[in-house]
């Protein structure tokens, strides 16, 4: 049974991680034959969004701690992490990815990634394992690896600061999965299109499936 | 093409809904060829529960603003619900059903509904349109309607405080759906019994075809 580390950044698209992309993550190992476990890193939220007006709320939460609500409380601190542990590491998008896992959304190419994620991003990479990300999870692969084939869809901005990282970006549409062979990192853009949850399910279940097979 | 109203009363399984029931319903209703609105009543939540101890935090959160995260910031309050606008009404568990939409987690068979979740029950019985609850929602039929054939699993504490409320309990496995066909009301367990993303994968699934089903 292949095992998965599924890294979340907090709990809601806007200032965490995306909720569908997460739960439709951990169905879609499951589906395949898998299990899973769920990490976060125990830091402070970048901010915490009112999901309905898009304003910042005068609140502070932390990572770990609402990672947990879509975890269902089974859930360890990235502290915890250890790449020969696990066959394949699997990072869902929302913006927590890139607000709370990295610095992305407010530097772009020059951002830094969270130091814990940075690791275990490197250390399966070193050991040759899969990777797969989802919707802008890509831009903490191109911020930590050089020179990788990867997708976040087709938003013209995040490629140019992906490009200025050195990844080649390829485009795509629902559902499409980037496989850089060499590198064995996988990449689908989900919500970084405007997608539906049914498109959603799709990218999820064809990145497990393409990790897999190449697990197989 | 069929249309869903899904009611939401929080985001995270101890306080609010239920993540993974959420997103499946979602998931599921398009699955079959229909679309959803989601609803959440305009409320502060009963408390906020530290999904990692189990123990409650010192902070205020608002029932419509953080369904808001399930639902990507696409949500209307309770108050907008119009039963006349919709095919069928779905309810996903978590402990928000029972401590938000109802005090059925503290008071049981003496529990109340909060009004706008039983004025919606009750108006879409009343014009025979299909309701499904999941998990823990049942309860919320048994506290509104009479004489319902509904499941909650197989949690004994749970069935008796339901059938002091008149209901008709029977036991069920994962994924098996009970159809009152006179009340046209639709239950499943889900998470009420110790169950995987697969099995809730498949109660969202097989609840929203049989109440696809009634609708054809």
């Amino acid at each position: 049974m292949k095992k998965f580390a599924i890294i979340l950044s907090g709990c809601g698209v806007f200032d965490g991680a995306e909720i569908h992309e997460s739960t439709l993550s951990m169905l879609a190992v499951m589906m395949h034959g898998g299990v899973y476990e769920i990490f976060a890193p125990d830091i402070k939220q970048h901010h915490v969004i009112n999901h309905i007006t898009g304003e910042e709320m005068n609140e502070e939460r932390n990572v770990l701690i609402e990672s947990a609500r879509i975890a269902r409380g089974k859930i360890s601190p990235m502290s915890a992490f250890n790449a020969e542990e696990f066959d394949a590491l699997l990072i869902p998008g929302g913006f927590g990815a890139a607000k709370n896992l990295s610095d992305f959304a407010f530097k772009g190419a020059e951002a830094g990634v969270f130091i814990q994620v940075k690791d275990a991003i490197q250390e399966m990479h070193r050991i040759k394992k899969p990777i797969g990300a989802l919707c802008i999870s890509p831009a903490l692969i191109a911020l930590t690896l050089d020179n990788v084939d990867l997708t976040i869809g087709n938003d013209k901005g995040t490629i140019v600061a992906l490009e200025a990282l050195n990844a080649h970006h390829l485009e795509t549409s629902h559902g499409e999965v980037v496989h850089d062979k060499e590198e064995n990192i996988f990449t689908t853009p989900c919500y970084m299109l405007d997608a539906n949850i049914l498109e959603i399910a799709a990218g999820a279940d064809n990145i497990v499936k393409a990790m897999m097979e190449s697990l197989n």
